[in-house]
């Protein structure tokens, strides 16, 4: 048994159709059971949005899911036709069907659970159940999603109720320690460990939504990343490296552009206030990133990122609060925030000075600097941004 | 409570889909509880069908129902998104969630049941319910079609079991005595009789679906026939035409343009051979109509018309049968159908004569005649049916 998920560029045609059937049929002939799990075709979703937005200004959040689950429907359905035309036995499947149940949160809802009963019933009847990504229902039969990305969560999701592996294909084949775009040099990864996945889907590679990662770790699923339009060897996401390969120190670097950073100067030395300040921020939904904090003798400067959209509100609320304070604040950017990940560096050394080396040499002094213990990033001028991202890829060896 | 059924060319963009949720907010506001059935937005359905067969030369019939139901599923979320901007309490609903119990047949499956408590407990929540026409779900939950002009029939079925009036609106304010590209000077009919309107919808008047008028007649549903584009009186569509108002002798006029003659002559003077005939053009899912036979003293002549399309059929069959019987076949055409339909003709005499004299003024004998108690039709050639149809409605007073 295995769970395949075809995103929706694998899925944008007739003939890219044709070619995820021939795929799938394949596996079976090797003698597999196979959960597939698409995307809806191509742009499909944006297009959907763009629709409802042209009906309504602001789409009620319960209708905008029951217009956007078309999408996986009909891409599940003409998927099931084209394996069918193999001579494949295989039926489509929606979020009703296999009752896949989530938070009522529409737009943004999270799997509660999947019934493993109907998986069960129709995997005795069928060799491929090809099930609709990005979507499930409530416990009063409401449809939601389950947001961007969502597809990647319902494989995992159902990889992990199977018990089997989850093979996520796309138009990128695994996962490289930096985007080919900015090092052409980059090289693919053979595994990856849950820890790093996060850190980077979270900080811009786009190959695996970090829902899905999380839930892999969870349940321990082995992911597997490839492309759809080739048979190169794609990467593994997993729990831990096999022991034989040795643990690299830095797995990848991404780079995250467009940052401004928000710096608030002279504000009294006292915790009360600058918690107040970034619980002020969440009310209003606003993701801040990169928080550094100093204080001296008599006072406490705070600088953080935010993305330059969510400026208008930032000001709003910090001329709100910061008179109280007699503080001041500046907006300084657009910034790039380069992040350095990597398991290996929980157990070495000397990540942090030669990334600083790296910088340095290219006369640069980094605006911010944050860590965890298995990533580092900074935030630099955006014009040397990409230039950094090379330099770095080349003294780690990437 | 009042059913209000609207087709694809009224919600074919945002636009109208807007229009569509004020007439529906106007009827909320005159105080009823509004069950709505929505069908595709315009031409999507047809756009469906091309996609499954670029996908597959011949889709699998249950895998094109799931393609096709998303359709109504996204116009229909649509609608409710429009509403709820105008403040009215409304929400879509699709197959499984008011539970449309349907036949397995896929592609063209019947209404067996719609659940009462499940309408009537949205009912209970929400002012408008807005719900997928064309589609329902078997007991083992599977999605089926129920064919062209399966909204209408949703439409009704859903009045017929709220017990209420339904109103079905679409780009022709109502039902008139002829097809006014054909008769530019034709009458609206203000009333008409269950029978008349099957007749007329059988026979090429394209304002509402033959099955959804049986299910009106068979439960008594009263059934108004309007344009979604103005205020314009339309039709009511009921068991039988007020007192107060003289019942026409005729109805209307319809024209079935594209028919080919098929004559079989000298076959022997028995039954069995005609039937055995009939029999195995029904097991090639072929449809004939105007059967006309004559039968002389030696031999027996049949004739009767198809759609052009199946004459390959019809050929390959007569070939086999034929050279038992030593008879021959022609092909004759193209030729029109004209019917003219009357629930009046039961207790009036002459309409036949008065149609044949139309004719006869034109130069024409009929190529066929078939009648039943309220329909004439006769086959005439192609280039002389719409100079007769206009002719005839004069003659009628349509």
């Amino acid at each position: 048994m295995v769970v395949q998920k075809y995103g929706g560029s694998s899925v944008a045609d007739p003939d890219r159709i044709r070619n995820v059937a021939r795929r799938i049929a394949k596996k079976v002939q090797e003698g597999y059971k196979v959960v597939t799990v698409v995307s809806a075709m191509g742009k499909t979703t944006d297009s959907l949005i763009s629709l409802a937005k042209s009906v309504s200004s602001k789409p009620d959040e319960r209708e905008l899911d029951m217009l956007l689950t078309t999408g996986e429907q009909a891409s599940c359905a003409l998927v099931a036709m084209a394996l069918k035309d193999l001579g494949v036995n295989a039926i489509s499947l929606n979020a009703f069907q296999v009752k896949i149940l989530t938070t009522k949160n529409h737009n943004n809802a999270r799997i509660l659970d999947i019934s493993t009963k109907k998986l069960k019933d129709y995997l005795d009847i069928y060799d491929v159940l090809v099930i609709t990504g990005f979507q499930g229902i409530t416990e009063d039969e409401h449809l939601t999603t389950l947001g961007r990305g969502g597809s990647d969560t319902s494989a995992v999701a159902l990889a992990a109720k199977l018990r089997c592996d989850c093979e996520i294909y796309s138009d990128v084949a695994g996962v490289y320690t930096c985007d080919p775009k900015l090092y052409p040099e980059t090289k693919k990864l053979k595994y990856v460990t849950y820890d790093d996945m996060l850190e980077m889907a979270a900080t811009g590679a786009k190959v695996l939504h970090s829902r899905s990662v999380e839930i892999a770790k969870k349940y321990n699923v082995r992911v597997y990343c490839g492309s759809s339009f080739n048979d190169e060897e794609g990467t593994w996401v997993v729990d831990r490296i096999p022991e034989w390969l040795e643990e690299p120190l830095v797995t990848g670097v991404s780079l995250d552009k467009n940052q401004v950073k928000v710096s608030i100067m002279d504000l009294p030395n006292d915790a009360k206030v600058v918690t107040d300040i970034f619980k002020r921020v969440a009310e209003k939904g606003i993701n801040v990133d990169m928080i550094s904090l100093v204080k001296n003798g008599t006072s406490t400067h705070v600088s953080f990122t935010v993305v330059p959209e969510r400026l208008d509100k930032i000001e709003e609320l910090l001329n709100e609060t910061l008179a109280d304070y007699g503080a001041k604040y500046h907006f300084y950017g657009k910034f790039s925030k380069i992040t350095v990940v990597g398991t290996g560096m929980r157990s070495h050394y000397g990540v942090a000075s030669k990334l600083l080396e790296v910088l340095s040499e290219h006369g640069i002094e980094p605006e911010l600097i944050t860590t965890s213990e298995i990533k580092i990033s900074v935030l630099v001028p955006e014009n040397v941004a990409e230039e950094l991202v090379k330099s770095i890829c080349k003294a780690f060896d990437l």
